[in-house]
């Protein structure tokens, strides 16, 4: 689910970042946050890009010391307290954003500053899994032109795992999972054919490596299954195959594979929200759809006004689409 | 071991190439191998590189489909034939070269042709280890400038690797080995820090991730322990981490890892003969040599005539240095 609408103009949602709306006076505001200004329009992004860390100056990593996701803290970084309140009782903030409200108070860190042409009810998915599924394609597995690559997972990371793919020029993009009314909707998504391991006796890998005479150049796993990781590893090609995980797994899961497979020049690689660094990365994605490079309204199914947002929940719950925007203003 | 002297510059070597001295004329012969002259100084390798297959018109692999090692062989590619008898009876070629003899018949495709006035007493050791591990380091693992590389196993692979780190201008290579008396010698191939697992309580990847401030940017495995392997990239740093296996493991090994250590945007990566492919690349390592980019006197620490072969396999076999080179002509 993802929202769009006014709360993401707001001036105040920046200015007041880094806490300073209750402590610093209009001077401080302003020094606190220098990259924004009222009226920008930017895209919340539940981890965030301090700029400063040995993460945010290297050139690979996206993981930020100071502001990479935290699903427990629902503080202020400054002062460890909260913005939001209820009848005097102090209301967590959300991964960092807090988005299922109409005013929010967010690091500037955590702001990726957009293009004001962009349609914030489209762009606002690439706060989180589009942009994941889709970095994980071209900054991670970085297909070439007329290459093979298999995608496990085909919900919404996964299908923009196959966008990146298709963006890439892949010829052959196969699309896996234990679901098959998920493949119809993939075509549209420029997945080329399908493997339901469930239709096999024979481990997938296998399976894939036969349909492509060896195994195929690239594959990304979008699912937190291990097993399905394992198999995202074993289906590249020795020689130049590369993995890409991007699913959560489990506390327990094992990920377990024969050394061979890796020296057999596999390469395996882990990615988090795609490699984007959200403020330096974001805004070109923005541009992408605006050049019609990237198509979002294929991943948007539904849409409800805030007052109806149990629905959106309802909608994520049964699997019914794959993103709902949540109109702030409506 | 290492073979050195007449053997490698003799030009029926390669004339022989692909089984034609038996079969063809002159005329077949001179068409079978084209990339070679009488006379032209030769650097047999292990593993071949046909230039046709996909591996070979891939940049990335090394594996050659027809010439990849093949321990098991013995026998000529074209007719299933040896070249070699005694008293009417075959020997078999071993691994494509079989070059503890003076004279031996070898697939073109297993020929480096090399710079004429390289030593060939020293550049002989580019045929195997050596380059394996420079080559792990150089081409896979890549080093930026002043950065920190953990290597495991100080063996001559090991120390090849750390050679490969100094060349790339690492600032901290750190030697990971079971056996302290391998530590001095590591100075030698710009080993700066030493770190035996046995001296530890808690696991070497741990020990690593507290000297380096949560881990190496590189480390490279040439052990072929599996928990070495498992060590090496759980030790790189999150974001930008690469770990490269180079140790051939044993056929039960598992590599198990917990899949948010991949997640965390490490890359693992495994490398076969150090990703060089035999005839397009390792004439210019020799150049590296011919340079002084490169040392390779360093791991030459014993030298016997062929009439002493056996010597050569009491030091290999007693761990007593580095590398020895047979001397085929003295």
């Amino acid at each position: 689910m993802y929202t769009s609408g006014k709360p993401r103009a707001k001036p105040h949602c920046f200015l007041a970042s880094l806490g300073m709306k209750q402590e610093g006076s209009l001077r401080v505001l302003v020094k606190g946050v220098t990259d924004l200004e009222p009226g920008d329009h930017v895209l919340p992004v539940f981890t965030g890009e301090c700029k400063e860390c040995r993460h945010c100056k290297s050139e690979e990593s996206n993981m930020c010391d100071l502001l990479r996701i935290n699903t427990d803290r629902g503080v202020m970084l400054n002062d460890g307290k909260s913005r939001f309140s209820i009848r005097g009782q102090p209301i967590y903030h959300f991964v960092g954003t807090s988005t299922f409200s109409e005013y929010t108070v967010v690091h500037v860190g955590c702001l990726a500053k957009i293009n004001p042409a962009a349609p914030l009810d489209k762009v606002c998915v690439l706060s989180c899994g589009i942009s994941t599924g889709l970095g994980a394609t071209l900054n991670v597995a970085k297909p070439k032109k007329g290459s093979s690559v298999a995608i496990f997972g085909l919900g919404a990371v996964g299908l923009a795992a196959a966008e990146g793919a298709r963006i890439s020029g892949a010829s052959r993009i196969i699309g896996v999972d234990l679901n098959a009314s998920r493949f119809n909707e993939a075509k549209k998504f420029g997945v080329t054919e399908f493997v339901n391991p469930k239709d096999h006796d024979k481990p997938v890998h296998e399976v894939i490596a036969e349909m492509t005479n060896g195994g195929v150049d690239r594959s990304v796993e979008c699912t937190g299954s291990v097993s399905a990781m394992i198999s995202a590893f074993e289906c590249v090609h020795d020689g130049w195959g590369v993995a890409v995980l991007v699913g959560v797994p489990n506390k327990d899961d094992a990920f377990k594979t024969h050394p061979m497979n890796v020296l057999n020049e596999r390469t395996l690689k882990g990615t988090f929200f795609g490699n984007y660094k959200p403020r330096s990365d974001i805004p070109s994605v923005v541009e992408k759809y605006m050049n019609k490079e990237l198509e979002l309204e294929k991943f948007i199914t539904h849409e409800v006004p805030f007052s109806e947002i149990n629905k959106a929940f309802e909608y994520m719950l049964s699997g019914a689409g794959l993103r709902c925007i949540i109109k702030m203003d409506a």
